[in-house]
């Protein structure tokens, strides 16, 4: 088996220094950071951590050097999904292609260069420490199945949820990854821009009451337009952010990272997803809608020129 | 006519220092910064850009120095009222006491205090430059009414404004102030707040079409509010916003500032006091308690310990 992964980023990495520790799946990773590149292919790459892998998958910044794979992994922002699959499209005519990016839309771009597709939401998270080294922060599961419109098969997905189980990342194949990919949105979009517009930690944010409430209703609006999509949540949102709080309360949301860098953020795939998909429903994502304005107000705060 | 100015900070400074000019006003500023009482008592206050005035009014920065007045005016931030009026009580025991603070809740804190309350509502805006000196950035009315529930008596009101009128700055004396005050709040709540959580002047942030919705989603909240409470808008918030954006494009919103500085700021009398009205009137306000809870997280950031 041959698969690439897109984006050999945080989330990149931890999938592609796993599945590098099977003899039998060849690694290739697509990065634009020559940095990280240059360090992967010199001395591997490593994660620490709450994993302690040290492997060797093979990394290019250009995409031409990566031969044909069976299936690609894609992993980078969802505002990069759109360059990267024009990058790397020649590597999958023939492939299955997951993602395991946050938000929703990300599916419908890869939908366009590549023949077959997968849903998927990964729950572990991390950082780039230094070029080829990664620390894993969290845990947890990784949830993939068809893309309803252009579906990879369910033996594609099985195959690959079972290779990398086998690699040390749990994987669930699902005939209908919707109601993961949706949970994991819902609190995404409800928690990651609170912290953004606030400096503070998820746990911190969850113990101040009106923080609570509006996270609350963020998340209720994002239930109420799975809801109308016929998608159930596959677990309560609420129960995910006291989770969090327990497990990761000092935690920096990653769009808290990409705000304090003056990085452009997810803010488009998570609240502007809702609110996209709440249009199409015809159910009213006010808060939502709110959020995402605020960021964009403050992504612009960086850039502009007036 | 004797007058202390409770508060001689920006809008404060430009109160003093009109009404100073006239003959048959003493005035009196309280304020807690004694290094620009110092300059006051030293060189006198100054204003500068819009208004050009140098006059002299008595500072002091302990309240036991102040004679009994006929008039007080405060200008402190809503969050320092209370403790400014416990200061000056005694200099207020038979005066009549007018708030030209932003937001709503002044007055009602006022008259715990004075035996007789004005709202008023105040439209210049100013920066200290330093100790003495004040830019006055822009120009406007100022409006005055007897507080419903402990009022100051038609001749009180006219008194005070005409004196203000003939020292430069334009006072309206009206029977209802709440109209002008729900205008000024409604603006206040609807777009300070904004500027504090992007970082974008007043104008940017009207021109990002997704922030002018919210904008004007907060507004017309506020206007629900205050319908409901059988107050008109004396003028249409949209336009006032609009208004705003014309002369005052690249103005930093006082809550910017304050959030610039990490100092906490006067949310609490903006979109908390439209949240607050709008519960006893049973209007939700789902964009202003948003707005409120982001705000108070970011003042959170800066003084959390955990």
């Amino acid at each position: 088996m041959r698969v690439c992964i897109v984006g050999c980023g945080a989330i990149g990495s931890l999938f592609a220094a796993h599945l590098a520790r099977l003899k039998d799946v060849e690694v290739w990773a697509y990065e634009v950071n020559r940095a990280h590149v240059d360090a992967i292919n010199a001395t591997g790459l490593r994660l620490s951590g709450f994993s302690q892998v040290h492997s060797h998958p093979k990394a290019s910044a250009d995409a031409t050097k990566i031969p044909p794979c069976d299936f690609g992994i894609v992993a980078t922002k969802s505002q990069h999904t759109r360059a990267a699959m024009e990058a790397t499209a020649s590597v999958f005519r023939d492939a299955a292609v997951c993602s395991v990016q946050n938000g929703v839309g990300n599916e419908e771009i890869i939908a366009g260069f590549a023949p077959r597709v997968m849903r998927g939401t990964t729950f572990p998270a991390g950082r780039i420490v230094e070029p080829g080294h990664v620390q894993q922060d969290t845990g947890g599961k990784t949830w993939m199945g068809p893309f309803e419109p252009k579906p990879a098969s369910m033996a594609e997905v099985e195959a690959l949820a079972a290779k990398l189980t086998e690699s040390g990342m749990e994987t669930l194949a699902m005939a209908d990854a919707r109601g993961a990919q949706w949970t994991k949105l819902i609190f995404n979009a409800a928690t990651n821009p609170i912290g953004a517009l606030t400096g503070l930690p998820h746990g911190v944010a969850c113990d101040q009451p009106q923080l609570r409430r509006l996270i609350s209703g963020l998340a209720a609006e994002g239930v109420a337009v799975a809801k109308a999509l016929g998608i159930t949540p596959d677990s309560d949102p609420e129960k995910l952010i006291d989770h969090a709080r327990e497990v990761a309360y000092h935690h920096k949301a990653s769009m808290l990272q990409d705000v304090l860098g003056k990085r452009a953020t997810e803010v488009d795939a998570l609240n502007g997803g809702i609110v996209r998909f709440g249009e199409e429903a015809g159910v009213p994502t006010p808060l939502n809608r709110a959020i995402q304005a605020l960021i964009h107000g403050l992504e612009h705060s960086w850039t502009r020129k007036d």
